[in-house]
């Protein structure tokens, strides 16, 4: 088993531990309990997993009390599953000396911490992330949040969890196409952080697609280790922590108004795209590295197509909304070079001229690049 | 102006300062736009406050954008409220550079503080209470929250003010129970912390219904020392904040279980008297305590009788449900003399046994004390 600390120097006590193994969800358990001792526990997923062997895996013959969240995925992410899950717990009598496991995909971890979050003020939360995007991104940092009818996230609040748990052995009941677009977000941190990591990644993309224990462990570590030392130093995304937002502002943009037909991972891959544009557009370089993006993302079979339906200025519409926009619009990440975000006056988020962000999404609605 | 400052050494960054004066909301806007400069401003107010001067003269000519809760009071306390918020928020294109001003009573500033606490995952709130119970408790240290159909703040979190703006001259618009009531309070801490405020109330109790200037500013700047001196080394209610639910835990009980019909500070004071009973009973003594209780009660006019259709069964259930209960059996708060707590072994709040708390309901129910 590896472990990698989180440390947060400005709240120590937040600081947390992830643990990550090959198939050791049936000693999970036991560990919780001896770092919560004394706690209730309550368990929330989803149906998708509540079909898969990995919560009798977890749980063995222990009965905790649980809430399975269906239909899975981002249109059960709102406030009416969150007040259902909140009485549930309240229907057994749950106080604040319970805590909540969440065992899924983004979805159940951003539910369950915005759930554990909010529950009588706040209880602890474990993260059990099965899905690549989790695994690398989502579970770690403590972002939780639920959709309003608006937008993403508009309901959510910071909150690390008490320990995350990562079993690489889950990801082997993923469907191919969100195994896949959850390594959009390993990309990304080589992108952000690592120039090495890119290359390791293409070199081993066939041991990871072929979902190898060893590459699979690597690329866990690897992307915890990225994202535990940027959200350490920043927690609450005041500066730093939003180079993770990489490809983010306008894949967000298309993941909403595609009504979440596409997949996180799939949108921020085109969201990339848009970045690797402004940044060619802005004299910051990226064609050769933007040849690499179309031939990974190729390889993981992911479509660079916007839907049809989506329009340029619904995207506008929905960056100008972005949770992080100064006066109605949004700050871009970009990279100096591949592995590296430009950091501008101690920057890492930058305003770039409205005229060319809409070029951008000219040249991406086209495919014209 | 008197300032006091809440001093949180766990979080030295979440400070905050109460200014306190008469007849100064009009200067209040200037003050929020130095303390949160370049920060878009949203404010939350109910029906009631909307209908009297003090919107106007916070505001002055401004055109801040706002929402208006309808019907004031618990009854709108809840999580549709919050979502319609959150909506309207989104719709004014309000990023995480907006800033939330609460003006109003407890529901007012609970639901505005937990708005601003999980919007676009967390924005500042500035606390401008405007009644009794307000200036004396609930806008100063950062409680937030609204009801489930089940229970009293089960969506909440601990949320600091960026910083409270009391005018007592606000509370001239209350009627008789609500200004009454909301003396509760401070009569509370009284019984917690300084036996001298208690004779201070008991002999200005005059003054302070005629609603002159000098005793409303005294009880204010007192209410926010000893509160302020308790949340700062407690914020998240670990043990010493509990001292704070003198006569809560039934007193809560109570309220709910009236479906709100009592107001908070009447569900308060009949709290007080039940863990007067249960002191006197756990030999704790508190009967002198109780006949001084009894006068004082009488004199604000509020009536210690429980409502008819209220059952010890109900009540029973309801702290069961109690967010610190342990184990389902909440833990109780009681007096070692009047201006002192019981701390044993460290602890502020205490196990009692089933059989006592039920013989003490028997009694209230009965008013055989």
């Amino acid at each position: 088993m590896q472990k990698i600390k989180v440390e947060i120097p400005a709240c120590p006590k937040s600081s947390y531990t992830i643990a990550i193994d090959n198939d050791f969800l049936p000693s999970v358990l036991s560990q919780i309990k001896k770092l919560l001792p004394g706690k209730e526990l309550f368990l929330i997923t989803d149906v998708n997993i509540a079909k898969t062997k990995h919560l009798k895996n977890l749980l063995g013959r222990e009965n905790v009390p649980r809430f399975i969240i269906s239909p899975a995925g981002e249109k059960s992410k709102n406030i009416k599953t969150v007040t259902k899950i909140v009485e549930e717990m309240e229907k057994k009598s749950l106080g604040r000396d319970c805590a909540v496991i969440a065992l899924g995909g983004g979805t159940v971890g951003d539910i369950a911490g915005f759930v554990a979050a909010i529950y009588k003020r706040g209880v602890p939360v474990i993260q059990i992330p099965t899905t690549t995007v989790a695994q690398a991104d989502s579970a770690v940092g403590g972002k939780t949040g639920v959709d309003s009818s608006i937008s993403k996230n508009a309901f959510g609040i910071f909150k690390n969890p008490a320990a995350v748990f990562i079993d690489v052995n889950t990801l082997k009941t993923l469907d191919e196409k969100q195994f896949n677009s959850g390594l959009v977000e390993s990309i990304k941190h080589g992108l952000i952080a690592d120039a090495n990591y890119l290359t390791y990644l293409q070199k081993n993309l066939k041991g990871i697609l072929a979902r190898k224990q060893k590459p699979l462990e690597y690329i866990a570590v690897k992307n915890c280790k990225i994202k535990a030392a940027v959200v350490g130093s920043d927690p609450c995304e005041k500066n730093k922590r939003r180079i993770l937002n990489y490809g983010h502002t306008i894949g967000h943009a298309i993941e909403s108004a595609s009504n979440y037909k596409l997949l996180h991972g799939q949108a921020v891959a085109i969201g990339i795209i848009a970045a690797n544009i402004i940044e060619q557009k802005l004299g910051l370089g990226g064609k050769e590295r933007l040849q690499v993006l179309k031939r990974l993302f190729g390889e993981l079979n992911i479509s660079l197509k916007i839907p049809k339906n989506i329009t340029k200025r619904q995207i506008l519409d929905i960056i100008s909304r972005d949770k992080k926009a100064v006066q109605k619009w949004p700050r871009f990440v970009l990279l100096e070079k591949t592995g590296k975000v430009l950091c501008k006056n101690g920057q890492f988020a930058h305003q770039v001229e409205r005229k060319i962000v809409e070029e951008a999404i000219n040249i991406l609605i086209k495919e014209n690049y």
